[in-house]
């Protein structure tokens, strides 16, 4: 069983820190606001005065906190702690934060590894929580272990920003499919009709839909949104518009829907009518 | 066997067209470029020479052209041999503009039922087609047996608007996948990586994410958007300020992350910070 140390105990950090006290680690934890923390040490956690007692209390030392402001602030309350330690910081943030927090550690002795939880508080330590990892691959594997005890855990690679950046890109797939079905859930609602009667047609939809992401995955990484398009862009842009058209009848305002046929429209002014769908992701990939 | 006219020989049409003539109905088809009746002809179809011959040569008939503008257009040509004929429009459009062709052709002594195609012209005919209707029960009940030939078909009641409204519901869960896909997509691709490799990420998430819905639209369904809410607004409003500020470092325009960012602000700031994103359709909803 090994010393870890927790920093941060919003809703996050004290699930992470109650499922390491429950599969048996010893647990060492701190928060701002102290009260936070005395439902852990019931449970067996010992609490620390400053995040430098909590950093000196343990091997591995696991950060997070609502965003990178705060955790710059906690981890410069430990600085004199760090040499030599190991510090995972699971704060959300992009890519850019995390490689310059990992930066500022390995100059104050740490090894870090970042990463990015894909789950919520009451999936820690359960089936079907998963944590991205990326940065020191020799800590990750000190300390799988003991990370394997929160959740299924998945090492992208020794450049740091990857679990962050994959973080964001899984969140932005799911608030994609949330935005979809918000605007279908107001267009069905718009009708008198009940949303969840709606289930039963859109799940196995969304899923089949699904089946198609990996021809246009294909299409994108190879640059080839020409070939073998089964639905043109410009066939969509047609169902695009009436989608927009039926909002405005149906008082839905076509927020959600916009973005999709603007991009649209303007890859096919560039001459893309006959490509498919993919294409429309070399629009936005392009600097501004 | 029944006799079915074809009106509107574009893919889909002609897809339609060659599905029935292959179950062995006996088949009328009509399009205003006749040089695209002639494979259909081939294979055993009777070629009309205007749509009111068409109409008059079976008991249903089909239209499928690009948009109601086409649609009206044909009809007005047939108007002459609606009377005591079932019509059935597979045209993609509007509900306001399906319920205004059904009391056109009703006018004209036609029985009229309205359909969106939940498909792609190669899937007609096979597993996992699904054609939704609306509008005249009877005439659904007389012509199921050839309508199942095309597609599975599903009867959603006697509003005509509702197969068009339902079809665009459809589609904008659809768009919404794929936005949400294309934004996540060009965050992976920014850091050199192949889309294809992340999604055994994506497909997974995608689907544990769908699990989440029925949950949304209960919410959605009886107005309790604070109801044991596991993720807040406003800690998701983090989430998503992560993603635009990372896409802006990534070279990644923020387009499709936008309205999500943005809506749900505007929700935050109307006080319901700490409901569910499912609270997001009322600012949607809401008429202009």
């Amino acid at each position: 069983m090994s010393r870890i140390s927790v920093l941060g105990l919003g809703a996050m950090g004290a699930a992470l820190a109650a499922t390491l006290i429950r599969k048996g680690h010893s647990v060492t934890v701190w928060n701002r606001t102290a009260a936070r923390a005395e439902p852990l040490a019931s449970a067996g956690a010992t609490i620390a005065a400053t995040p430098a007692e909590a950093v000196a209390a343990s091997d591995l030392t696991i950060l997070c906190v609502v965003d990178y402001a705060a955790a710059g602030a906690v981890v410069a309350e430990a600085q004199d702690a760090l040499r030599g330690r190991d510090l995972v910081n699971l704060t959300n943030g992009t890519p850019r934060e995390a490689k310059k927090l990992a930066a500022w550690a390995e100059e104050k002795g740490a090894a870090y590894l970042d990463g990015g939880i894909m789950a919520i508080p009451p999936m820690i330590g359960e089936a079907g929580a998963l944590i991205l990892y990326s940065g020191t691959d020799a800590l990750f594997e000190r300390h799988k272990p003991s990370l394997d005890a929160l959740a299924e855990s998945r090492y992208l690679g020794d450049d740091t920003g990857l679990a962050a950046l994959y973080d964001l890109a899984l969140l932005s797939g799911m608030y994609g499919l949330f935005s979809g079905f918000l605007h279908a859930g107001a267009l069905v609602a718009s009708s008198g009709r009940r949303v969840g009667d709606f289930l039963p047609l859109l799940l196995p939809w969304i899923e089949a839909m699904s089946g198609t992401l990996p021809d246009l995955a294909d299409k994108i990484d190879n640059g080839l949104h020409d070939r073998s398009v089964v639905s043109s862009l410009a066939m969509q842009a047609i169902a695009l518009e009436n989608i927009a058209k039926a909002s405005t009848e149906q008082g839905v305002a076509p927020d959600f829907i916009e973005p999709m046929l603007r991009l649209a429209a303007r890859r096919i002014a560039e001459g893309h009518g006959s490509g498919d769908i993919s294409g429309v992701i070399e629009v936005i990939r392009r600097k501004k």
